[in-house]
């Protein structure tokens, strides 16, 4: 019988499981240094161990992103091997700063599940939660993936459908311990504008793109150890492409963001997600941002920002995400909602 | 005089002589971070300081490879500048974890010569032996190289071919101070598979493939400061391409037996490898194993696995080493025979 | 109003004026990796901690071309964004090893400006600091840049051109604290030839030659923060290529001279630099020395040698600098000149 590894299919599912995810990460320096080589970031926490401890962050957190790859590439051996699409994922919070020397777990449980009408597939909703190295949690978020039936004659299971909020409140986010920002150096950081500045409706388009290759895609998505064939494999797509993986183009606007939103310093939450075209080696990914929300939050100085970000396929100065008939417009690649921390005023 | 390297020619070996390697190279976490984003693996013990530590390996080691790869790439310079041909290696053990802030330095020891009838070239036989910041003895292996001569007319030396064993013996293997498998953690490391779980003579097909590109492979031969040009330079070699370093391909192929064999964690011992075909930008590789032997060693709950791995340009479920006639199969790009310690219940 | 970053056109910049550059960047171990990825380097003691320590160099210093493009890199938004043209640096002192764990961060002070006879641009010149976290300086140069005027009826400045010097005078060398070559480490360091054994007027073929690729100078010129869109968007030039960042070519020729140059370790001053022709991916870049000058310093055992460090897409032998007209020779694609520190004997 074969050793390898066949995924699970739905009926392998069932509700209230919970899976252990293999391999545990050690997230170190070179990570760091990986992201700043992949990614255009200058957001001063990650880059400046001596801004992120002017700021009460000490030791030196590296981006959120990095442990969001590393706990989510975790799951795709077991819950979306055999997935025939991402739907969307939902609720995530980044509960504490990720430092060089924490070492990432991440287990699933099964929220929800629910046969789809052709009999061939269904979607399997699960909470996955990344915890460090003294058991404390990381990063947590909801995702749902619509799967192959391995058997299409196994009885349906029970249809549950997990409530799932469409964003993260306020007063839910949690603020790293000891971050303040009244003593925020903004020529350090790099832009004069504070959270005062951003009014709810405001767009900006950040100018500069970034052309994709697939050597740095891999590279990337090899470092968070998600080893889903599409991205790597000339033979494993009909047209001989390799996928670019949907974090990347995440990571990718995310850094092009920092040009007028240098100061939106931290991500403390996402709580949408759609990676609406596939991305390739040769296009040219640029993004805009709309500011979606405003909220205090509960730490010195700090506020939140509720941001759309947008990855567009070549620019688009009209920074306009869907078409009348409420389609996604051509040439946008992802739709993020997060929320983002920022010196106030 | 140039002040350039030229090499050293057949004539410029001596038997005994021996020759100190430049130069030293400290591995960092940066080395580690690298490895996992130029190839996919997901082995726990490099991964995670944690699950390392449970084992008994405190601090964390990376991947023996590494070490291989740096101590490997100091001999070239002095070894193989002038070399027709690496004709193969043998009796490689790794006699201890190579861990961040290791310093690893190489020397070689002239240990056979043997002019080839022809009078233009010779074979020379090497012991290398890689030490760290302490004198103690990291890696050590044989290996033979055809050199060319420089001077056609140059006498022949005595010739001396070295006995070298076809594989370490199991009672030879060293076994890192500590290793104990005796709380292995299977859920955390990816697969349940034990050593009790393996046959000698089961073969395993990994499955997943990854195309080669030339800017990674370079990153890679450069990491390991191996400055052959052939994998470097399109200028260097007739039809433009350029030659993927073979330490590569063991690398890529190591990796992919993650999916089948994630619990062969450590590498103990190389008995023998060959290169059985160039390997090129473009091409896909994927590797299959067959377990060659078993055998018991003195540490709680560790077995060895002797392994044959595989690359092959291209997937063969099939899993054919040679054809009828003896010779290697279309597409083997690579035959290795190791050692590596598996739990063993 | 837009949030995004204009740049500086003519007319912000005022004799006297400080910019403080966004963002501070703390170097680290995975730099020194990546840095041994992206450039054949061998030299001893970036490469090796215990080397370091034996020339009296403790903690263990990354290559002084990390610090000086981290350093320049910052500086890019404020100063050259706008730039028509880099037109040279000069007076580039390095004053200390930078080490993982430094935090950089890079001022600019304007101290010269001069506007051209077309009224649309004008040449700004900028002694640029580095200092780090302790507020040492670790690094200082001047540049001046040639950069476009936003309104061409804005009045002139004064004309104030400052007095630089064409190479940094011996004395004025900064030697690191607490080296020492007299017990240094010929065979470790791969060569044997010391400052003794190079004349004024020697020229040295590095022989060696790397072939550029686009992801390989974007990973490098991401890693330096440095965010020229020419570097990175195939929109952003009209046929389509990528320009390779100057210092990639730099740092490749630097890391080629080891060939002939393995013991000028240390680079203590850049006298001046030309980046003649660009660079794209396909080029392969080779590199030949010739020694300007030498000195003694005062340190034990050690001497400068000034040295001119020319790059050429294609290798030419005949290391020829200028065509009898006085211009670069075809193929030439730098010619920096700068100091760097060798055991004397």
């Amino acid at each position: 019988m074969s050793k390898t590894n066949p995924g699970n299919y739905f009926e392998d599912f069932t509700l209230g499981q919970v899976i252990e995810h293999a391999t545990p990460r050690t997230i170190t320096e070179g990570d760091r240094a990986l992201y700043t080589a992949l990614y255009p970031t200058r957001f001063a926490i990650p880059s400046s161990a001596e801004f992120a401890a002017s700021v009460g962050l000490d030791p030196h957190p590296v981006e959120e992103l990095i442990g969001f790859h590393v706990a989510f590439g975790k799951t795709v051996p077991d819950v979306s091997l055999n997935a025939v699409a991402n739907l969307g994922y939902a609720e995530c919070r980044f509960h504490r700063p990720v430092v060089p020397g924490d070492t990432l777990r991440t287990s699933s449980e099964v929220i929800g599940l629910k046969q789809n009408s052709n009999g061939k597939t269904g979607v399997v909703y699960v909470r996955s939660t990344a915890t460090n190295q003294r058991g404390e949690v990381a990063i947590d978020w909801a995702r749902w993936v619509m799967v192959h039936k391995r058997d299409q004659d196994a009885p349906a299971p029970e249809t549950v459908v997990p409530e799932l909020t469409d964003a993260v409140a306020a007063e839910d986010l949690v603020i790293p311990d000891g971050l303040d920002f009244t003593g925020y150096d903004f020529a350090a950081a790099g832009e004069p504008h504070r959270w005062d500045d951003y009014e709810v409706g405001e767009k900006i388009d950040h100018v500069d793109g970034v052309t994709l290759t697939d050597p740095e895609h891999m590279l990337a998505t090899r470092l968070w150890q998600n080893t889903a064939k599409v991205h790597f494999n000339t033979e494993a797509r009909p047209d001989g492409t390799r996928l670019v993986y949907g974090g990347h183009v995440i990571s990718m606007a995310r850094a092009l963001s920092f040009n007028g939103l240098a100061n939106a310093q931290l991500i403390a939450a996402i709580n949408a997600g759609a990676h609406t075209a596939p991305a390739l080696a040769g296009d040219t990914v640029y993004a805009w941002s709309e500011v979606l929300d405003k909220a205090d939050v509960d730490a010195p100085g700090v506020g939140a920002l509720r941001l759309r970000l947008v990855a567009t396929k070549g620019r688009d100065e009209s920074m306009m995400l869907r078409t009348e008939d409420g389609k996604y417009a051509e040439g946008v690649l992802l739709d993020l909602d997060y929320w983002a921390l920022a010196p106030q005023a």
